[in-house]
This record gives structure tokens, sequence and C-alpha cells, in this order.
């Protein structure tokens, strides 16, 4: 594929999708840096700051993995059906399914608190670039000076403003912003619909289009046991977005690769993204088997099911993208044409066709090193110090009670990086959280990833052994689960008392301890031989580009605050207009074609309400607007800063957003906000929310 | 693991699992070689020629992979659903479900001639093992001599006999018998259940017991138009088996590993194991999610996804077993207990430890060689030469079409093994079945083959890049099923005409000639490189069991007849006693516990004609004796020879039987054979059917 390009500079900029001009919509813009005279020149949209402030303070990210926005005064906060699942399924038991059967509290007082639900609300970023890397330049331990001087300016931070403050790595490593959050943890939920109006269509209609998802759900923010007062959210509006509007989307996007080298990507491709498609089809496997075994079961594992199936079809379509030729042709001619210059006083000055190795001086050729580097302890890490070989819940427990006991003796600088002191109000409040753990789920769950570890390392790798203890893995998981984790109390006192974690018997106390060493080996080698020699080669990319183009392209997505902006409109799929909305009727047009079986069963209030729906109610509508994995639950604005929809997705063509930006066919897909007044106040009789929506 | 063990011949032969006097029920003997003596010692039960002679010829094997037997004059044979699957299926069009909703032929003219079932009912063995190891003896190329002897043999009889001719491997290739069968290929489906009662608890209860699962279908084998004369066939028990009784199977058990070498067994654990379920579970998903996409895909992948799913299972077993500490030790210590004569006047004579490796003149060490061998091809060639990159109808299919116009020229002992005059009749006749091809199901699972070959070997490597010729998986899919051969009159065509097949543009049959030198250079390796070594060994092997303990030890499993035995009875699980047999009544309790909800709905006629059937009725029962996958629809025969049961599954326990047999919890489960009678004539209006089982 390597070959010779000479090019000028207009086509240089095309081919590293730079863009300037009118030419295209892509960009997950930071809201300290956001593309202010591209939206004027494009789109004659004036970016003021009055309207810029109010879409930071009233966006809102969910520790459950997610984003959303405020819609009243009252700490009103929407966000999806799905990005709720976590806490839906958490306040569900055997006699209340609140998850599949929705939710709503007509009274204030009705709202469940949610057991270990956090939301952040960014207040202000500052760039603290020329401090990290005064701290690692000449550092012996780099890695280890840029993780301390991450969590000593967190740390300042806190102390001084009692805000929660991140240090977020931008560009790989070229840049570094401090970002400030208001955080709450007393958030309840408000209303939820039926999950099979919500996730109508399953995984079959899942990154598909047209589609009908109610994908929304209404939690309220608390402070001192009372709704906290919002001066900024988003005013709902009452008539959703038309075609060819512009239209914005403020969320959390949670990763893009678009700037990585390509020898990053053909290791994505060949090496994580098989290995990840493997654990996640193996994982998928045996939530649904343990869910075909009763009806509480199928309950029990619902969301993590749920979160299952949509990984691997996500992950399933990187692949695709990362196996079309077109794409890594694109992707090939653009990483010549950035680093052509750079390497022509370098020896080999020009060849019969190219490869990064031939520059190993360059980042280009440290960044191939290290996936060579990489791929020779890629999965241990992934099993032992990810966790893969122990997906439970109790297993995550264990592990941070046995930590907490190692850690936090050292000074917070010295610590693993989740310990630092800045981070443990949020860690120890998910600790400690009352939320259930099923036995015969985890048992479920510990089978299949002990067997996945022995699949992967080979029986008699040292990692199985220890980690099976002379057992195969369906009789280690039984062994494992006879554990006393289920209960916080009992977690709470082993994180309190360091003599009973030290004399505790509790098998997966026991086991958590005994592969701590391998595990932390495993991270260590990870963070000196991959994550810092990558920033660090990321760091002299990034000046290169910024030399080049100055940052007029946006970051890679890194689960914070972005702003991205769109046009609503349809697309052609083999020669079929796709419309830039759907309706209630199509969806039960839907649901008849497909003989209203599950997933495309519709609850008993829509099949028994129906008539009362006006059918040509929008339902879900598309967009341009460039998004990925954590936007879902953000809120769509348009030109005034009102609520037009709720994000939930993309459609298919939209699943190589992780590499390229394309707006031809890919779209994000949202709920539209008509959607969810005509459903509120049709069907669910939740007249006091829709008003409370409406400010009537 | 390795340990030097000092042991007595008792010891010895006690962990060599050998089944001297009265100890186990372990075995599927030979017919030739039946274990005469110990039913007479352990059971008192006189093996005759004549109940012997019965067993053979009633006995079928059907090529869709399983078993049945006659039970009338008429040519009526028993065998599975799940057998006659694959028939059914392919009689189906969607307005026609006769897998989903069963079929009654009343009268025989109804009667449905399956597209491409043959059956072969056993004549004759006779022992070639001289002949073969003479040809291949100082032979320049011993795998080629041998490919060419078994030939030879195999034509000569056929030209003789008229009967289809297969030289059968016995140990490994410590042993060659020549099989003589009589072959039907007219044969007419009768009767099936619902598949909902057939398969009652699908996955959930798949390898589970208690069971109810009505597991049985008819068919009848025709010549000339005519049902067939059957001289010899089981008669039906109205009573069926007590408690405690001797039964007997019969059937093709198809593959055990249990004279397999350590360092086979572990080259199965650690890599052919993992590969497998990767690929199982990929097809399983990708299958799951067309028939996901409305009712009739889902038809139309049913019986494709049953079988992945039930593989997926069984394997996932396998590889318990072989990461099970326990079974792992015991074949250890039986196989430095068979090899420690051997090597003693080998240096070293002693070590601390042991491994095969230390003596690599041995067969042992030989074996050891060849996995390290072939692990550096093996998913090369299952991939190519198996085929897992191409799971498709049509592929096969072009590649028959292809690999027959190179082959024919040929004389027969230098072809492809396939290929052999003796097989081309069985092998034309299922190339020009026309059993329908479903085009969107084809593309599904092209779709998933072609992205696990990238996620195997990764996106650059040579023969990932040759199978998508410059197209990602999905793209290359789409193209591909954009082929002729969907049409057996088309691929009729390209074997008669040659010149036809040459200029070819059919996508399917390029692709099949683009691919056939590497798939054949696979081939090669993995015949010369593997195969022939590890016969040779295996060979050697053989010859030192048969020193030590004679032939008392069963050949493993070979997809040939075989003869089982066992005792009816229950079991203990975690306290519980297991009957030994459920009844009709239990499965009704069953379906009621999991809430009549897939896989657990009962057919309308079950639900319905609760009443008509006696709730105390027997419906499935267990035995100890040893089967395994390809003994589905196994008669199961009394003393008197009479069928008391279809074999159809074996429970949880029975998993690691293609290792060690045990008879603590492990059972064969079989449909009893008063259930087939009482919901004959109870539910199905079948008393014809009933009274030709019975002679009444």
């Amino acid at each position: 594929m390597r070959r010779l390009f000479i090019l000028g500079a207009l086509a240089l900029a095309q081919l590293l999708g730079v863009p300037m001009s009118a030419r295209s919509d892509e960009g997950m813009w930071l809201v300290n840096d956001p593309p202010r005279q591209h939206l004027q020149s494009k789109y004659k949209f004036d970016l003021t700051d009055a309207w810029l402030e109010r879409a930071m303070k009233a966006s809102v990210r969910l520790n459950s993995g997610g984003s959303g926005g405020f819609v009243s005064a009252d700490g009103l906060l929407v966000t999806n059906h799905h990005v709720a699942a976590d806490s839906l399924q958490k306040l569900s038991t055997k006699a209340r399914d609140l998850y599949q059967l929705g939710f709503y509290a007509k009274d204030r007082k009705d709202e469940l608190k949610c057991p270990d639900l956090e939301i952040n609300v960014l207040q202000s970023i500052a760039d603290v670039t020329d401090r990290v890397n005064a701290a690692v330049k000449d550092a012996k331990d780099p890695a280890a000076a840029r993780r301390a001087v991450l969590s000593e300016i967190e740390k300042e931070s806190l102390t001084k403003t009692g805000l929660r403050s991140d240090v977020v790595t931008l560009y790989q490593g070229g840049v570094y912003h401090l970002y400030l959050y208001k955080k709450y943890t007393d958030v309840r939920l408000v209303f939820a619909p039926e999950h099979h109006i919500a996730g109508f269509g399953g995984d079959v209609d899942n990154f598909e289009y047209p589609r009908h998802g109610l994908d929304f759900a209404f939690f309220r923010a608390y402070e001192n046991d009372k709704p906290i007062k919002c001066e900024h959210f988003f005013k709902w509006s009452e008539t959703g977005p038309a075609e060819n509007d512009l239209v914005f989307v403020t969320g959390h996007p949670g990763t893009t690769n678009r700037l990585e080298t390509l020898a990053k990507l053909q290791h994505r491709r060949d090496v994580t993204l098989p290995y990840t498609l493997n654990r996640l089809r193996n994982m998928e496997a045996a939530l649904t088997q343990y869910g075909d075994t009763g009806p509480e079961q199928r309950r029990q594992a619902g969301t993590a099911l749920h979160s299952a199936a949509n990984s691997r079809k996500a992950f399933g379509g990187q692949l695709q993208g990362l196996l079309d030729p077109k794409i890594l042709e694109q992707k090939d001619k653009a990483e010549w044409a950035l680093m052509e210059p750079t390497v022509k006083n370098v020896k080999p000055a020009r060849a019969d066709g190219w490869h990064e190795e031939k520059w190993p001086d360059t980042p280009w050729g440290v960044i191939f090193r290290v996936q060579k580097t990489y791929r020779t302890f890629e999965k241990e890490h992934a099993l032992y110090e990810t966790g893969h070989a122990f997906t439970s819940d109790l297993f995550a427990a264990a592990r941070h009670c046995v930590r907490l006991a190692d850690e936090l003796p050292k000074k917070s600088p010295d610590r693993l990086r989740e310990y630092r002191d800045s981070n443990l109000d949020s860690l120890k409040f998910a600790l400690f959280s009352p939320a259930p753990v099923y036995k015969e789920l985890e048992r479920a769950k510990l089978q299949a990833s002990l067997t996945f570890l022995a699949e992967t390392l080979g029986g008699e790798h040292k990692l199985t052994l220890l980690a099976l203890g002379g057992k195969n893995p369906a009789q280690r998981a039984a062994e494992l689960v006879e554990s006393g984790l289920y209960d916080p109390v009992t977690r709470k006192k082993l994180v309190d008392e360091p003599k009973l974690l030290a004399d505790s018997k509790d098998p997966m106390i026991r086991l958590a301890k005994a592969i701590d060493p391998e595990a932390r080996t495993l991270r260590k080698r990870y963070e000196t031989e991959v994550e810092e020699p990558e920033r660090q080669a990321y760091a002299e990319l990034a000046k290169i580009r910024f030399a080049a183009f100055g940052q007029s392209v946006a970051p890679d997505a890194t689960f914070t605050l972005r702003l991205a902006f769109g046009v609503v409109k349809g697309y052609t799929v083999d020669g079929d207009k796709l419309p830039f909305h759907t309706t209630f009727g199509s969806a039960f047009d839907r649901a008849a074609a497909m003989t209203n079986r599950e997933p495309f069963e519709l609850p008993e209030r829509w099949v028994k309400g129906k008539d009362k729906l006006d059918p040509t109610t929008p339902f879900n509508f598309v967009s341009t607007a460039d998004t990925i994995g954590g936007n879902s639950g953000s809120p769509v604005l348009n030109r005034a800063g009102e609520l037009v929809g709720i994000n939930f997705d993309r459609n298919r063509h939209g699943l190589v957003r992780n590499f390229v930006y394309t707006e031809v066919q890919a779209r994000h897909i949202a709920v539209h906000s008509r959607a969810v007044l005509e459903s509120l106040r049709k069907l669910y009789a939740a007249d006091a929310l829709a008003s409370e929506l409406t400010g009537k």
C-alpha cells in the first residue's frame, strides 16, 4: 500500500480532511476553541459567548458513560434511556422491573435516588500544557513524572476550588487542559419509558435508520435533599427541527482515532479489534445464554447484554472500516503528505514506496515501533490489568479494596492514577454503591471470562494457571462467587480496616491479591513502553500538524465536552431516499411488518393508545453533526440554543467515524423534541413533566 | 504437570481406563470385534451372531451426519428430528415450514422425497491393514502412497460388489478396515413433530437433564420408486426400558480423542478449540442477527443456527474438560504408564519430570513435534482448505466444480481423496441437489466468515488480501453472492462442460479458482507434515498398546458403526437425585415454570391436547452407554434387540467423553419408545404409523 506521493498544498489539506473554508461539518470541537469563523462563513451563525456558556453549563456528563442536558430551572435533566439503563437496572428488583416497564414520578417525593450515579457539569478550562511538559522534560522516569504532575495540578485545583479537577490529554499528548466540574451525586429518576419502545428494534435496528426509538429518560439533580437551581438550562423546543436546519450537539464523545498514525490503525485492525470482538462475542453469548434460563435471569442480564451487543456492533463496524482499502488509502496518503516535508532531509530522502519503519527517529517511526512492542503483551495487559479475564462486579470491588490498601499510604502523585486524592470521593461513591449484585449472573460472567483467558493465552500460560488456581473455569467461577463482597458494608469495612483485608479469606479478595503483582507489572510496562512513548511521539506530531494548519483540526474525542454542528437532512441508499425524520405512524408500520415480535413488540400502552397519538408526529431525525459513542444523550440544539432533540445513535455509515468523518450517508440519530412531548402528554399522563419542559 | 510415576500393572490398567473385568461400560466397540466376554461376565448377556447381524444391518448412517435404524419391513426408519432437520429445512419454503411445524404423510404417496439425503447400511467389514502398511512401507511419498492404496482398495471393492466401499482408519492409523455399505438415495420424509417439542428447551436445555425432547422423525427408504423390503429391522418396544435395564446403542459416533497423546490434547486445548469456539461464536452471532431481521430470515437460518449453537456448547464443554487439571493429570499418568517401558532403554533413562520432547524418536516425541509444526499453519489450513473463511453453500459448490475439472483427468488414486471414483456418485448427488440456497443468508454467512478470516490472520496477510480482492468483507460478500450457482442445472453444466468452467465469469467460481493453489498447498502440507507422521506414530502406539492389553480398548470414534452398552439409571447432582426418566407431565411443568416462553413454548397441539395424554408416559431416559456426537438418532435396544429408545444427546457431564469415559454422572439421553407411540396416537392422529411400528 505504501507509495510515494507528491502533493500540492491544497491537495494536502483536502487529504487531511481539514475543514478549512466551508467544506465539511467535521469536528468535535473544544468549547474553549470553537470554530466561530467556520460557523460564520458557512452558516452565517454568530456563536456568542452567552450561547457558548449556556451550552457548556447546561450540558452534563454521566459517570455511567453518556451525556445529558439540564432542561428546567429545577435541575431536571434529559438523557437517553440506554444511558439511564444502568441506574434503571440498579433500581429494579425481581418484582419491579423499571428497565423493562418504565417509571414516572408524578410527585417529586416519588423520584428515586440512584445508587451510584454521578453527574459532572463543566465550569471552566485552563491550558496546563507548559507545566506538564516542563515536569516531564529531562525526567528520569517520564511516565512517573507525567503522572505526578497531573496529580499535583488536580490536587491543587481541588483544594483551591472545591471542584472536581481533571487534566485532560488532548491531541494524544500534544496539549493538556485542566477541566473543572461541579459534581452531583444525589441524582433521582423522574421518568423512563418502557424498554420496548425506547430500544424499539433492538439489535436489528441498532445503528440503522430509518429508526423509531423513544430513547430518552429524565433525572433530577439534588443537593441537600432539594432540587438544584439551574442558572443555565436548555429551553425545550415545541416544534423541533425542520429539514436543512443548522443544529448543534453538545456532549461527551468518548473515543475517536482520527489523528492516530497508520501503524496504530493497522495495529487496531490486526490485533486490538479481533481480540475485542472475540471477547465481546464470548460475553454476549454467555449473557444471552444466562438470560435464556428464565425471566428473572433475563431481567438481571438485561443491560449488560444490551451493552455487549451494542459494543460488538460498533466495533464490528470499525473493523469493516479499517478493512476497507479506500479508507486505508486515504489515511496512507494523508500520512505521507504530513510526513514528507518532515523526512525530506532525513535518509532515505526518497524511496520506491515508503514505510514509517524507514524513519525510526520520527514520531511515525516511534509509534510503529511501539506497536511491535505492544503486541507482545497487549492481551496479557488487557486480561489482567484491564480485567477482561475477570468480568465481575465482585472482582472490580475486590481489586479496589486490595489496591486502596496498597495505594493510600503513598503520596497522591505516586499512586496509580485512579487513586489520586482528587478522584477518591468519586471512586468510593461507586465502590460502596448499594446496587444489587447477582450471584448467578456473576458466576456466568466469570466462567465466560476465565474461559476466554484460557482460550487467549493457553491452558499452561502462567497467567492462566495463576487465575484458575488448579481448577477449570467453571469450577473456579463457582468458588469465587462464594464471596462476602455483595454487601457494600463489607466492602467499606475492608477499606476502612486494613487488618481485616490482610486476614481476609474471601475468595475474591484472595484472587485480587494473588494476581496483583502480575497485573501491576503489566500496567507498568504499558505505561512506560506504550503510553509514554506514544504521548511523546504524538506531542511531536501535534507540533508538526499545528505548524502546518494551526489548531484547525479538532482533537480526538476524550469523553470531555465538545461542540459539534451539522445540518438536518436525509440521505440516499441504493437509490432510496431516506427521510430526515420518521414518525409515530411509521413506527407502527414497522412493528406490523415485523409481526410485532420481539424486538419489534410495542408496549401494551402503545398498542392500546395508538389512536390517541398524532401519527404524523416526528419521531427520530438525522443530521450531519459529528458524533461518536459517549455522545449518547447529548442535547441537540437549534440556533437559538433550544433543545430540539436528544442524540442517541449513529447510522451504520457513521460507524467508521472513529477513523474518518464523512457526511455523504453518515448521520447521527436523535429523538425529536416533539416525540417526547406528544408521548408524555398522550400516553404517559405526564402533563406535569411536559409543562416543566415547556414552562407552561 | 509432568512427573515421574512408578506404577504396578493393575494401577496401569486402571489409569488407562481399560475395561478389563466388569469395571465400566466404556467403549464404542467395533461390530466385528464386540466385547462378548465382558457382556457375559458383567451382565450375563450372550451376544449372539444373529443379534449382532440385525444390529448391524438394521442400523443406518445418514449423510447429514447422524444415525438411525430401520423399524419396519417396509423400509421405515427412525432418527432424530435434529438429524432430519437438514432435510426438513431443504423441503421447506416460505409458505411451508416443515422444520417448525412438522409433517405427517398419512399415505405413502404423500411421503416427500428429500433432495440430497443418502443413507448407508453396513453389510460387512474386512481387515486391510497389511495391504495398506505394505504399500506405504519404504514409499518415497508415504502420504501419497497411503492415499493411493486406499483408493485402489475401495475402487476394486466397488467394482466387485457394487457396494459403497470405504476404508476406515482405526486407532488413528493402527488398523485399516474396509467397510461395505448398501446405499439409498431415494429417502422420503414420513413424519416429523414440531420443532418446539422436538427441541423443547432449545439451547438452554441442550446437553442438560432432566430433559423433554420429542426428538425423533421417520423416513422411508425407497428403491425403484418403491419402499425397500427390510430383512433386518428393530421391533418397536411398547414398554420401553425399566430402571437398571441393560441397553445397547448402535450408531455412528463421530469423533473421540481418547487415544490421542497428551501433546495432541494440549494442542487441542490451546490452539484448535480456542480457534473453533471463536469461529462458532462468530457464526452463531451472524446467524442470530440475520434471523432477527424477520420471520422468513428466521426460518432460513433455523437449522444452521441450531447446528452452530449445538457445536459451540459441545466444544465449550470439551474445553472445560481439557482445562480440568484432574482430567489432564489422569491423561498424563496414563501416558507415562504406557511410555515408561518403551523409553526405559532410551536416554534419558530417568528424569526429574518428563516430557515427550525428551524422547524425540518415540511416537510420543513425533506427535509432540508435529503439533509444533501444525500450529504454524493450522489456521491458514482451516480457513482456506477446510473453508472456514468461506462459509457458504455457493462456495462449496464452486470449489467442487473447479476441483472436479482438475481432478477427474487424473487417475483415481492420484486425486484428492474426496474425488476418488468410489465416492463420485455420492459427491455429485450432493452437489447437484435442488435444495434451495438463500442469497441474503449466503451474504450474511460470507460476510461473517470473511471477517473472521481477516480477524484471524490480519488485514494484510496474503490469504486475507487474496480472498477479499480489494474490498472489505461486507463489500466482497455482496459481490460474491451475485452468482449463478443457486441453480443446480448451472452447477451440472459447469461440471459437464470444462470450457464453460474455464470461461466462467461467475464471481464464486473465480474466487474458488483464485484461492485454489494456496488451498492445495496448505492441504499438501497438512497431509505430509501432520496427518502422515501422526498416522505412522499412532500405528506405532497402537502396536505398543496391543502388546500390553490386546485390542481390549476400543478405537476412537470414526463416524462408523459401533456398539455401546450401558445401564438405564439416574444420577445425583449436588445432592439431588435425578430420575432415570422424565414424563409428559414434567414437560408441562417445565414449560409452565419457564412461563411458556421460547424456547419453552409448547406447540399449540400440545397445549390443546394436554388432557388427551397420559401424564405418566415416560418421555426421555438416560443410560451409562458410551456415546458421542454422530450417535444422534441411534437406536437404543434392549436384550431382545427391540428398540426401546432413540438416542439424541448427552448430559453436560458427558461432554468430556471426547477425552475420558465416566459413568458417575455422565449419561446419554434418549427419547423413550412409549413417548413416540403415545404422541403419535393421541396427538398426531398417526395411528397407521404407530401400527406399522408395533406390527398391529
